[in-house]
């Protein structure tokens, strides 16, 4: 860490700050005398340092940090790749993790039906909204438990492992149960409480990017799971808001070497949510799989002009079984399989 | 609700799609024809048409909403300002309301003084975390449960009734049981299952914006509250996500005039958490007060060198009284009063 | 067109609304009657219509277009691709346009060498700034016309078409003389009087699109090359500024699709820019291919760390050569070749 | 400037780096090592390094800068406010300056009436368009010459300073003979040759933020024009692009306390092209009061409903009469006067 001082301080208050800082951890400080700035270099475990109680010391100008405020997800302390296993199928190795499945649980024959046109085209696991956050309290909120007794019936059916959003901590332990890959929404990156609680499970959690979260704030987010425990953590990137509306977000694909360079975490892409546009998914999945992604989650419905929520970003089975096709090459190209 | 048709569609094919519009709901149609595009309004209560469900239509190029989805919290509806009492101070009237305190409650002795300070300098509310949302799971997290008992404490010192931010919907039976006015923070401002819940609650809630919210998706939170039955909501702007990076947020006080266009609820500013920048406060407060908030919360701790938290941001009990003293002539300005 | 109206409106307000309308051009008027809005459908060339001047009627509420406000680059009035030919290299065609070259042109010797490395390597235009736009005025400028003399030994000697940036109209005589692509940067791509003398001119346009530009505007700024008679627009995604500052700006790919369903121009994509990383010029090239763009345009340079500048974006000959050939595939996979 | 390294570099390399940035300037080398990361501190005239050239020298992991990188424009080096003085009419004095006008010249009765009433009510300044920037080239581009020649038969009569747009440095001679102020638009912000003609005329220059200009970027733009011997620069928060469509731009107000920290130049606010809004005006324009501005710069229209551009976010005359009435005990309570 590096902290710029104002440059007319006395001894006195240069040995106030630096006393103040040491009672903060074990740290070391070096310092260096610029023309306009004096500059303090920390040195030892800075991550448990709280840059704000450095920026607000009389005389500091500000707070620069060198080091990433994780630890768990960095890859620095864990060079190789995770790799985890659910139920046999690995996320994170050279084999590519495909998730596909409606928005919305919306019945039985929809369900199973949908979970056999896509295992049938090449996915590995099933996902579906049981629980659903909607922007308008009177849209459809999901069939909610009902939701997860279906999906369970599709997982028998199919052995597809199953992944749906859980919204809050009181279900944590149902979730647990009946669930193989617990997913975190975007809404919810930084629901703290949620992700405190999923780090006491064993559950893979897959951790969605806030639609404003920086990279490093997501890998903090996948910190609060791992620091309790719980170090599956799969990444997901779905889109940024930004001032373009013709997507509904901007999927950001520069993320994902990013993260690739930053952590040993695995990390899918979805093309669904992230454009909004079911002509889009096509594309943004061969991009994100180009670009290195461990997989994909992508919203696939057997009937999308009558799904009850985000038809207009499902593709149809038949559209799927193409994608995964035409996937092949690319994942051969960059070094992967399907 | 105007439904933009592609315009090679068949009699049939658009009676499907006029077809499927008036089983959603009880909805009028009238067409308009034009050279490359056809046009369908739609009349009727429309707040409860799912905008995606027609989106997703085969045929359908896009779907722009003409009346706000919201309801409860629409101005149109209730076109008083709504005016909320809390044991007799009362928020969104002449009045302006100072609601000051610490980032962080840290003990008994720092929270009664600064309640104190903050009352005889014109607060009449008192904030202070006691469970605070970190982005890093090794800082400080608050004194939780032992932070609201001090806070009761300082409460019956000073008479101000107290605001604090709550994080799980485990603890709604708690809150509303021991604090005044409940805060929902920026990043749960899309927290639905902890809105629902603080829904069925009396108490007050003070919900920030998120730090990506669209002042629509921040009135459409309002709404998941009041749908539940609570109407007891006010806002709070606190700065949103931006490329610029010199303040921690760039606080958006054009939110002001357009939520009291749009909305009943009062609305008031952070100035503190915005620009995240102590010497900014006074500024951006004198600012929102002129722009028409309703009022500010405000950070004040009596030691910001060695808060626990977001000292940077905090001003001192004597900048807090002469702030006080400074607004009166621009709150005379503005036809309010402090 | 689309024009919302106060329900409120007297038949003598509505009847001055309607007049307004007409004068502004040929325009039919449909009107739909909802329960709190009155909607106009106004059908005929509303592209030349100007949304502002609608807005600003007393009792109208908003306006919301439906047609795209551009004609010339729009694909509904061109549904082929446009292929531009230059020197007997096509872009947007089946083949891939691959642009590379360094930041800067330095010397003979440092340009001359890059464009036989990058000829050998695959490329098939030749890139070198001369007219540098840099942030700070006391950073290297560009060496100039001087710049664009050792451009011209460069084509010369390797017989690559040349392509650099323009940032004044005052050389638009000059460039058209000497150079076969004529780039505009992204903090020109409103600079609208530059646009218009480009537009009298025949050359091949290169737009890179503004940092802040919606997809929109951008085909609006081809707008103004194409309306003075100048088709031969090639569009450049290069990153979009948003929060997240880990890579320089956001590079946007869902733009490629978009722009492909909008428009008919041909869009490569600037992987170097985008980032401002090396690293990552290699996977975003690769996904800049699978998400359908119809080239590239890249910085390499011979010795990225004595580059004048940008050279920690910048690859070596040797990445590039490797680059190009593991593209091979992935261009093959979306039925391009290289 | 800080320079971060891997810890993993051997003497000969280190020795390497130290020996290019030697080379890139009078620049002293500080070193600490951390148990990471090395960092060197760079002590000397940092402003004039390319912190470009810096980073991409291997083994450097990233640079960062304490010192602010303009000069001219650095309140360091000139603690006074700058105040500009134009005809008499000073602009960053006690006295707040008011540049009122329409959005275009549109007629010689149109521009002198307008003259007259924004005059009569407080205006110190005229404004008014007569080269336009517009999105699309089919909407009205101004009178051009005609409107200059209008705009100075309005100064004859009302004795107001004009105040109007340059797009491009052809027209530099023309504007310094017939012009005041002359006007650089947000996206012109970054046309740097524009700014360095501009640079090398004495006129005062009010430079407005780009859509998507960090305040760092806006400064470095005045610098253009500062370090080419013109220090006439007027500074201009006329609001930034984000994610929320409501307004047009985001007004970021809390620029101006910023801005006025960073430089001594006069900052101006535009509140109406901020919001796009003429019932905005109002409230924003006491905001940028109360925060701070040294004036604005506000669209008046004698016939908004009729006006040939952004009629929208003009305020009629009697609106601005009672607005200047309104801003004179805000100016009071902030202790400028009007």
């Amino acid at each position: 860490m590096v902290v710029v001082l104002q440059n007319n301080l006395s001894e006195k208050e240069l040995e106030n700050i630096k006393k103040k800082i040491r009672k903060l951890g074990n740290i070391e400080i070096r310092e260096v005398k610029g023309d306009k700035y004096r500059i303090l270099g920390l040195i030892g475990d800075t991550s448990s340092l709280d840059q704000k109680e450095i920026t607000c010391m009389s005389g500091v100008e500000k707070v620069m940090h060198v080091q990433e405020p994780f630890k768990k997800a960095n890859r620095i302390l864990n060079p190789q790749n995770s790799v985890i296993d659910i139920l046999g199928n690995k996320i994170g190795g050279k084999k590519l993790s495909i998730i596909a499945g409606p928005c919305s649980v919306e019945s039985e024959e929809q369900i199973v039906e949908i979970a056999k046109n896509v295992k049938s085209g090449g996915a590995s696991f099933l996902r579906g909204g049981a629980y659903k956050p909607r922007t308008s309290p009177y849209s459809f909120q999901g069939l909610k438990s009902e939701g997860l007794e279906l999906l369970k019936i599709a997982r028998k059916e199919t052995k597809l492992p199953i992944v749906t959003e859980i919204m809050s901590p009181k279900l944590v332990e149902k979730f647990q149960e009946d669930v193989d890959v617990i997913q975190v929404g975007a809404r919810n990156m930084q629901n703290f409480d949620l992700l405190k609680e999923l780090g006491k499970t064993n559950k893979p959690i897959l951790l969605k990017r806030g639609l404003s979260a920086t990279i490093e704030e997501l890998l903090m987010s996948a910190e609060y799971i791992m620091s309790e425990g719980n170090e599956n953590v799969i990444l997901c990137e779905r889109g940024i808001r930004t001032f373009e509306k013709y997507t509904r977000n901007t999927l950001d694909l520069s993320a994902i070497p990013a993260i690739k360079k930053l952590s040993h975490l695995p990390v899918i892409v979805d093309p669904s949510h992230a454009a909004g546009l079911w002509w889009m998914v096509e594309p943004l999945t061969k991009a994100a799989i180009a670009v290195g992604a461990d997989g994909i989650i992508v919203e696939v419905h057997n009937d999308p002009e009558n799904a009850k929520c985000d038809g207009a970003q499902s593709i149809t089975p038949k559209r799927f079984n193409k994608l995964m096709n035409d996937l092949k090459d690319i994942a051969t190209a960059v070094g992967r399989e399907i």
